[in-house]
């Protein structure tokens, strides 16, 4: 049995909607067990007896505006999301859940979970969408400002491993952001990992891509710096919502543009809700000792649905151990250690 | 009399547009002298004669697609756009417009124009367009890749003056292009940027700005590194794009939504070639001795007399006298020189 641990008090409609998407992945995934941290009060109210959910006390909730996520995540060890988080250590779960507040989540993974061994520098990776309706993971969305070569080597293998385990790629190519295409374009940093890229062969490197083919990149994985990749990530976010209120004003001027719109609305809608940062759905941090999946804050039980079906892939096909093989293997060698 | 140079040749619809925009604005602006480098039978072709427009012998076409453009702009003095750019330093013209290839126009003004006395870093400033309507000043798009906070106070300085004389801002605000709102986000230059704009009263800076809000920004410039502001950009016309070509598959689905489609192509259009790299309208280079404005390849007969009218404001209004007296006054303080 894989066993899933979810954070049933985080996000906008905790904790109806984590308790439904539950229920709904039970039915579905007969090989997966759920631990629901929360209100058991609140959660009862939603939830049907089944023998697979469990529900663990832990009625405390971490604020999503939280200013001081460390101190937060410290000071309440009997919060639903710490208690959720210091599962993983002790091998309660499997995986672990939550749509709560990110940087908290984020602080509380670190000091609870802690990294795998040998993996320097953990990344968070939102999936965005494409023309081609195929994700792109897009790395790293925000962990890491300075970074160096090998690290970036060590988060864009993780990410091979996820797109070939989780997406179903049989051969996940990688592109490196840069500000041109050639090799030799953009800073230091950049010439330096295109060089470490293109002698690897840990997976196919497809060379710089430019962000003007962001919605349509010619790989599986777009990796950069965490700074660069943030700003790609808001700036598509901020360019869908300037375009979506442009459009709409355009549209609604005339009859026919307005059923139009009201028509397209719902997918313009999905469309923005995916390229949020803030609501980085089913982002899965790479680099911890074991799989936290950041679900959108305003996720509903279908969206739970979804990265609890994640989670239990990750763990089904063995993303977690797979790497720590890989690091296992090649300490040492990397990055002298 | 403001001496406009304008490179005849370059760009999509050489010379036709580019005669046309001339003839339409020595019509619309009666304090202007207008010399046309390029092919002069072909020019003659679109010429009606005019006193105040004269056609100087420069036959020669700068490739758009110029692989090495320093060489190309070395090699080819007699070129439109090399002998255009040489008129600024002979005080030939006051301003040079080109929609030639990008990379020739920036090397060639480095060779041919230089800099002015104590700027630093020259810069490309593209303006995107706005929810507002209003445009904002985006630095740098490309120029310089790794920068000092000091360079980028006089970017900022310069675009302050630009605003204010040419877009008619009375008092031009300025933010940080950054990951996050608060004081000591981002990297090492992020945060000594942030002291020294916070401390200079040389403008209003309204602190970081995350480019979620890039299309309805809080301030009139966006500015940062050359390698950052470049990435937003490309960003931004790749999620055009992209959001372009799914909105298109999805409304032309229905019936309604194909009429709206159809009424909104136009402005879409216009969306998307305004947020692309390649074609930053109108953008000024920074800091050279003389202003040289890169017009649009695709620019037509408006476009052109748009960036003349631009160049004619920038000279009637003094923006590098300006500049340059700020420079004259600070030199020594800011920079140790």
């Amino acid at each position: 049995m894989i066993r899933i641990g979810i954070d049933a008090m985080g996000g906008d409609y905790a904790p109806k909607e984590q308790v439904e998407g539950a229920m709904l992945a039970i039915e579905r995934l007969t090989d997966i067990e759920i631990n629901l941290y929360g209100d058991p009060v609140k959660i009862d109210t939603y939830l049907k007896k089944n023998e697979r959910i469990h529900v663990i006390d832990a009625p405390y909730v971490i604020d999503m505006g939280e200013k001081n996520p460390i101190k937060a995540i410290k000071d309440h060890p009997e919060s639903s999301m710490a208690k959720a988080l210091s599962s993983l250590r002790t091998h309660e779960n499997d995986v672990v859940i939550s749509s709560g507040a990110t940087q908290a989540l984020i602080a509380g993974a670190h000091i609870l979970v802690r990294r795998m061994p040998g993996f320097k520098r953990t990344a968070i990776a939102p999936v965005i969408p494409s023309i081609s309706g195929k994700e792109t993971i897009l790395l790293d969305a925000g962990a890491n400002l300075e970074i160096r070569p090998e690290h970036m080597l060590q988060q864009a293998y993780f990410a091979v491993v996820y797109a070939r385990e989780v997406l179903g790629r049989p051969n996940p190519s990688v592109g490196l952001i840069n500000i041109g295409t050639e090799e030799g374009k953009g800073r230091d940093i950049d010439k330096e990992v295109f060089v470490l890229f293109k002698e690897t062969d840990l997976f196919d490197f497809v060379g710089n891509v430019e962000p003007k083919m962001v919605l349509d990149p010619p790989c599986d994985i777009l990796i950069s710096d965490g700074f660069t990749a943030n700003i790609v990530m808001k700036t598509m976010e901020g360019t869908a919502k300037g375009m979506g209120t442009i459009l709409k004003q355009e549209l609604t001027r005339t009859f026919f543009g307005k059923i139009g719109a009201l028509l397209a609305k719902k997918r313009l809608q999905a469309f923005k809700t995916a390229m949020s940062p803030e609501e980085v759905g089913g982002a899965l941090i790479y680099g911890l000792y074991r799989p936290v999946i950041k679900a959108q804050g305003a996720s509903k039980a279908y969206g739970f649905y979804n990265a609890i079906r994640q989670g239990a892939l990750i763990v089904r096909n063995e993303v977690f151990p797979k790497v720590e093989a890989f690091l296992a293997q090649n300490r040492g060698v990397e990055d002298g250690e």
